[in-house]
């Protein structure tokens, strides 16, 4: 394989460049002229459509509609809820012009829907019998950062999924914002078999304009951890500000409880990111688009049986997620780098003397070696194998971040940890400036609480809200 | 029913306010405070999502791959083809700002993507072997237009696919360009259960950067036509601009063939406008999210019979697309004029002389009348009348639309035609100062060529490009 084809960069010496190499040569990736925004090519894309039809349908389950909100928000509207826009002012672009005319009001082009969505649920919100209300959208976001984009990780714009929800009490929503939260767990788990540590933000930390945060945390192998999804429970906040209110059975007058929840294409980054190897990419087989590739092996000089080892790939790729490579202008070695590289499961060659035996040769991308497979049992091999390289993937990842959470009991500790490429864990009181200290003294953040305890805290020796996990963070 | 649940115009006489009215209390779409840009409700949201299976599988089927490339483009790679950036610049809305900066330079949101994915295309395509290039994405695009925006119809902001492909020779570019408008043809027809008319649009008419521009139009009972799609064949025009070239198979280099087609939540808007009536929505099956409505009759008196109705009810709903309506807050005949309303095209009621029968009352949308049926032949006798329903609303239309074409030899008859609610067809020299005469003396224009002819133009007398259709249009 030519070094342009291939990786360069290692991945444990070198993780950033690793990543930008294996996303733009697999072809999940092109850049454009705007920074920040990118094409994600039909190989990603692909992806985020399994990540979609595995989520929608548990919204579906839930109740939950779809929906769609306009792109564009009047700068009046965005800034109704104070806490909220101070959050995402210093990143809205901005529409000033619409052909030659300046508009009379500038509008932002989403960074999130809350407010638009929560004008339009003030007119439909009437009676208790309006709620609850679970509406969900999947759409484009623009959120003008300036920290330096990297591609599905941090971008000016993005894809997801908003769910808003109203209800018609606290415990309901509470009940509905964590039920959301185990569906992404479940969506981080078993269809892109990352491990993720499940809990609630910081109150530094939680969404501007949420009365608390939940949130799923993964680890990548460079020791950083990165914030994979949230869901939001945001009280009577918005409710407050937007009028969102009903007569309860009673008759009486009360302001709606909420959520918001996202999951975005960060999501296939943190997938990325946390699975590949030296060779690019290494995809788990429920999300990756190609889960088989069949490549004949033929020779020129024999073409009568070249025919047929290729008439069999053919056959075998009738399957559904199997593909045949036969470009032959290609050399077979070339072929199975590019597709070790695009970090297809499983790869099966075929060739005359394999024609003769009555067998295939079959690799899988997350083990070295080779097998011969009889060529009439080679469906249900490969359908076990399958499920093998999914669950192995996640008992790796799992394996990996369970080792890596260790528990600490001062600042020096935390911090030694974290360089170690670690995640710390401690008993914590929560508190913004507790917090604030944390980040000065060892440069890291708090990612979420795992549960209750009695201890104190290990910052301030105050009552701790709970035991939190702590790691140099994206 | 309340004055203020029901529509209260007639189609006949008040088509706009009719079409209005029915869509916001039906509950397909709400207002925001951004002119032209609407909130797409669960009931209209539910209904593209059935558009997008139904062409999404097609499309799939063809080859094309689903992608996604930026909502944001820079003005200098938007200004690159000339007749395009012509076409849409009064119509574009920029970003100046992210945040408090201002951009260096400033971004389009997409009008449509063909200028950002053409600069990725240039990249891409390097060898005969990387064609056919084809893509798709489903998206939201924003256009600002200064006319009257009519929800679905027209607006600032809309959903859509684009398709996009890079071909090898102009054959196979032209061959595709016609493949899709025949998806489009059978979407409109088999799932909206609305007739159109196919052809090409004239040299005026055609898209900004095209070659030509393939079209089906559609009739509403207003007498006013309505472009339903488009499928644009771009020849080399984007290609030149772009640099799209590659090595052909003898080694020389080539620029690409190519076409876009876009489909959108306008055919929402044109289905609606086809079927209603005065009492709101006539979904046709296919379309309906909900296809049947069970609503038990209860009495308080009897509460023992009212729950074995319910139960009984509630069995039924077990199908998918069948939804109870057990309100028993509302009475039956509110309830009976609500799903009118919205359109569900078979209602089922069940009450305790019912249940001692053995029969369930069933109405359907399209007509009037009640009749028994048997609760055992439920399920098949409301299949098949599924059926019947959707077949004859696109025989209803489709016989309204071949009346209303009239063969005229004279721009007063012409004027005669379309002003009487019908379309005008003749043969017609196709060129721009004719229409533009055309125009200006009958307020007609041309909507697209059903074929050729050996006649002379009606205009001019001069040799016709074909027969064409002109009518008063949207």
């Amino acid at each position: 394989m030519s070094k342009d084809l291939g990786v360069t960069a290692e991945k444990q010496d070198a993780f950033s460049e690793w990543y930008t190499q294996t996303i733009v040569k697999a072809e999940l990736i092109e850049y454009t002229d705007v920074s920040g925004c990118i094409v994600y090519r039909p190989a990603s894309f692909a992806m985020w459509e399994a990540v979609q039809a595995f989520l929608d349908a548990e919204f579906k389950k839930l109740g939950v509609q779809n929906a769609y909100f306009p792109s564009l928000i009047t700068e009046s509207l965005l800034n109704k809820e104070a806490s909220h826009i101070e959050g995402f002012a210093p990143e809205v672009a901005w529409v000033t012009h619409g052909g030659k005319s300046e508009l009379s009001e500038r509008l932002a082009i989403r960074p999130t829907s809350e407010t638009v969505m929560y004008a339009a649920f003030s007119k439909w919100i009437r009676s208790h019998r309006d709620l609850p209300l679970l509406l969900n959208q999947w759409t484009n976001v623009v959120r003008w950062e300036f920290k330096h984009p990297t591609p599905f990780l941090r971008g000016r714009e993005f894809l997801w999924q908003e769910g808003h929800t109203a209800h018609a009490n606290k415990e309901d929503a509470e009940k509905e914002a964590q039920i959301i939260l185990d569906i992404y767990k479940r969506c981080y788990e078993e269809l892109l078999a990352v491990p993720v540590l499940s809990g609630r933000k910081s109150e530094k930390e939680k969404f501007a304009g949420a009365d608390y945060s939940l949130s799923l945390e993964a680890l990548f192998p460079n020791g950083k951890a990165i914030q994979a999804c949230t869901s939001h429970h945001l009280g009577q906040n918005f409710s407050r500000a937007f009028d969102i209110s009903f007569q309860d059975v009673s008759g009486k007058k009360e302001f709606a409880w909420q959520n918001s929840w996202g999951f975005t294409t960060r999501s296939l980054g943190v997938m990325i990111g946390v699975h590949g190897d030296d060779k690019g990419l290494v995809l788990p087989p429920r999300i990756a688009p190609i889960k088989v590739v069949v490549v004949p092996i033929t020779f020129s000089k024999k073409p009568e049986v070249s025919a047929e080892v290729v008439s069999l790939a053919k056959k075998l790729c009738d399957e559904n997620g199997w593909h045949l490579d036969d470009r032959d202008h290609h050399s077979p070695g070339y072929r199975f780098a590019e597709w070790e590289l695009k970090g297809v499961p499983v790869r099966l060659e075929i060739g005359p003397r394999d024609l003769e035996k009555k067998v295939v040769v079959v690799s899988r991308r997350d083990q070295d070696g080779k097998e011969e497979i009889a060529v009439d049992n080679i469906s249900s091999h490969v359908e076990t194998l399958l499920e093998e390289i999914q669950s192995g993937l996640f008992l790796r990842a799992k394996q990996k971040l369970d080792s890596s959470v260790v528990d600490v009991s001062s600042l020096d500790q935390l911090k030694e940890v974290v360089f170690s490429g670690k995640l710390a864990r401690a008993p914590w009181c929560g508190s913004e400036e507790s917090e604030e200290e944390i980040k000065k003294v060892t440069g890291a953040k708090s990612l979420n609480m795992q549960g209750p305890t009695s201890d104190k805290c290990f910052v301030t020796g105050q009552k701790a809200q709970g035991v939190f996990v702590f790691g140099r963070s994206y």
